[in-house]
């Protein structure tokens, strides 16, 4: 069912589409349209139809879509039908703030282990996890199936940290310091960074 | 040269371009087109060509863009050739993270106020700051014009809580409760959801 010629720009839409459909159906909705999800999310109709079609043919013309249905395929698309484990990077306050947030789960991930390579913080205690030491991330993970990690580490240290990573057969980054990473094409990067959305925002204001 | 129609999906992709210009000049670079603008985006150099017209004429065909005169109209659209004030809500592990982050002041923002309702984090010192009572916000920011907060407390809390800052003056938040906020057309709000990038992660994964 996957195209892997489908454009990254689109993909990174679905999971807006997804967490929309999912707040739908905890309103208590059963079916929608693509103008009911566009008129949410601040797309055309058109748009979301057209992304949705690239995946297959998941509604009926005059009846929309089934929410349970568009949810579930959603879920195989963008693979969260499972849950993922996450290795966290950084057991600095934005590491603790992370470890500590309970909207993961849910949604198909989990943390799974921490580390630092800071000797004060190594051994310490977050929620059920003990920091481990970062120097021993790629004998951590061996076995694990771990390929995801966040990153929290300081902006002068997240390049070599990420390279680590990568060595010790990391896919994916979840990178929130402030640089951009410059890392193997098959290795995937997203960034949180709240600077774009400040700067959306002020758009607006006088 | 601002106009109002401008669809929101594209004056959000104007910090994207303001970051990719700024890494640019710090490169060492001082002139650029939309194809390598594109290229270090993701994104198509029509759209970005499209994009940028819709707010003036910024290059010359076959020279390209001047960097520094592109990231000045940039700033000046997006009003962050000033500083704005912030006000934090929520003292807890993430405000600490975000108010020791020092990524925010050479792009155009400051946390200028924190704020909790907890009595036993009130009068905390977080950095520079103390802690002040969540209760006083409107007396607090009277004045002060701030206009932006960044919300960081628990989802159960968020919509009670933005409604309160929306009554004290606050024109538009940044929210990172995993919740989406109800409030009046007029307040722009934007959402910081870590799952919405881990679930695009998660596509391109085995």
């Amino acid at each position: 069912m996957v195209n892997l010629q489908i454009p990254d720009i689109i993909v990174g839409r679905l999971p807006r589409y997804l967490q929309a459909l999912q707040r739908m159906q905890q309103e208590g909705i059963h079916s929608t349209s693509s103008k009911e999800m566009g008129d949410r999310l601040g797309y055309s109709a058109a748009q979301i139809r057209k992304d949705l079609s690239q995946f297959g043919e998941f509604g009926k013309q005059g009846t929309g879509y089934s929410i349970p249905f568009l949810i579930r395929q959603l879920q195989l698309i963008l693979k969260v039908d499972r849950i993922w484990d996450i290795l966290l990077v950084g057991a600095g306050s934005l590491g603790h703030a992370i470890a500590n947030y309970n909207g993961l789960v849910n949604r198909g991930f989990r943390i799974a282990l921490i580390v630092d390579n800071n000797p004060q913080v190594i051994g310490q205690k977050i929620g059920d996890f003990i920091v481990q030491d970062a120097n021993q991330i790629q004998k951590l993970i061996t076995g694990t199936g771990i390929s995801i990690a966040m990153l929290t580490v300081p902006a002068s240290a997240a390049q070599s940290v990420a390279e680590e990573l990568v060595k010790s057969g990391i896919k994916s980054i979840l990178n929130y310091a402030p640089v951009p990473l410059s890392l193997p094409r098959s290795i995937h990067v997203e960034y949180i960074d709240p600077l774009i959305q400040l700067q959306h925002i002020t758009y607006y204001l006088d």
